[in-house]
């Protein structure tokens, strides 16, 4: 069967998060199947690298369908085309291909790159209000890089996972946490094979506890092996958070 | 009479542009002048260095006020911090200043920078979506560089004025015309002593128009001789522009 992946810029903000689920509505899955389902005039369904929460971005998510040859009726150009006319504008397909039949935008991710904006500036900027945490309080920059090495490489994440029925294993791979300061914009970017739910917003809530000297890069081994949600730190909002690359 | 320069960023994507106006309502002036007369308890009236249209932002606006000596009760610090505390988030106070009591923000400018920011990309940037014209045809930057050139200097811009019963002098300087490409983002950035009712966004449209190949740059001197809205181009929508700042 024709398998397409595509790749998927939007702004989270007014959207109860990628998945759709039993009571939520206003997805950003349920806006790509309803627009899917009409363009080929039967159901579709679209599998999403991975959720992303109410309020978070994504500059490149991945999501893949399969259409029975009998259905297919558009090239890669068209239907981005037909995509974009229709999606509202705060959903862009970026880049759409077709793929082996075996490909799976979930089953395959091999990496995701996360980004989370701390908006650093004294007064928050009216531009960022939706793209970044504002947090005008001093960050002790050199506490948060010890810290952030400290996590990286494999562990068991389940003190930064807020599933706690999970089952399946919690253990991940994180291969870099970068910092990079741009004017009063501070980014940090989590490069890993996966995350566990809220994974990234309680690394980098604990990482500003850690840049506020509430907790010290020492902790982190600890708050590691304790496997305990309430040893790491604070769930930060949504908002500064951007799914930005999957690779396969 | 002491009297205080705010310096204001804000998002005008929700607002009706700065001034209040007869029939007018939800405008930034008036979002401010209520939250000061609710702070010295007395009616204020502030005054802009100049209105920024429906959908505008600005970065860098200047606004003054005088409150009697006798009703005066906030140094800058408590102002500033009071101000942002109860306006909408989409509006900072990101400066305030006590200045000269002849001090006047509209009247005193000497200088104000603008910039018109166009999302070249070929699928529009959702997070560009209120901050930036999307413009995916190739523009000629050369030409457009060129036509620039022939705007600067001292003119009768009333080709670029919509204001039809304009009665002052519609002669302005501009002194600079700036173009920067960063990524898929083209800023075009106008320094002038003053600029006309949608004087910035008729000159970027006819830029643009440049850029497309529909006018040359040769025009611009016909253009301005002519002193006829009709022989410039397009005035472009309000989104994509921002006053940077004004000096004094």
């Amino acid at each position: 069967m024709p398998t397409y992946c595509l790749t998927l810029q939007y702004d989270g903000s007014r959207y109860n998060g990628w998945q759709k689920q039993g009571n939520t509505s206003n997805t950003i899955q349920e806006k790509l199947e309803a627009l899917l389902g009409r363009l080929y005039d039967m159901p579709v369904e679209i599998a999403g690298s991975g959720r992303t929460d109410a309020g978070v971005h994504a500059l490149g998510q991945k999501a893949s369908f399969r259409i029975p040859a009998g259905a297919n009726r558009y090239d890669c150009r068209e239907l981005t085309r037909l995509l974009n006319q229709y999606l509202p504008e705060d959903i862009r397909v970026t880049a759409c291909t077709q793929k082996d039949e075996r490909f799976h935008a979930r089953l395959l991710a091999k990496k995701k790159l996360y980004e989370y904006r701390i908006d650093t500036g004294e007064t928050a900027d009216v531009f960022q209000r939706r793209y970044a945490l504002h947090l005008s309080d001093a960050l002790d920059l050199e506490a948060m890089k010890q810290a952030a090495g400290a996590l990286t490489g494999t562990h068991d994440f389940k003190s930064f996972c807020s599933n706690k029925r999970m089952k399946k294993s919690s253990v991940r791979t994180i291969y870099s946490i970068e910092f990079l300061q741009k004017g009063n914009l501070l980014t940090i970017r989590y490069c890993g094979d996966g995350f566990l739910y809220h994974m990234v917003r309680i690394l980098t809530g604990t990482l500003i506890e850690v840049g506020l000297g509430r907790k010290s890069p020492d902790d982190m081994k600890r708050i590691l092996a304790a496997r305990d949600r309430t040893q790491a730190g604070y769930t930060v909002p949504p908002q500064g958070l951007f799914l930005v690359s999957v690779l396969y």
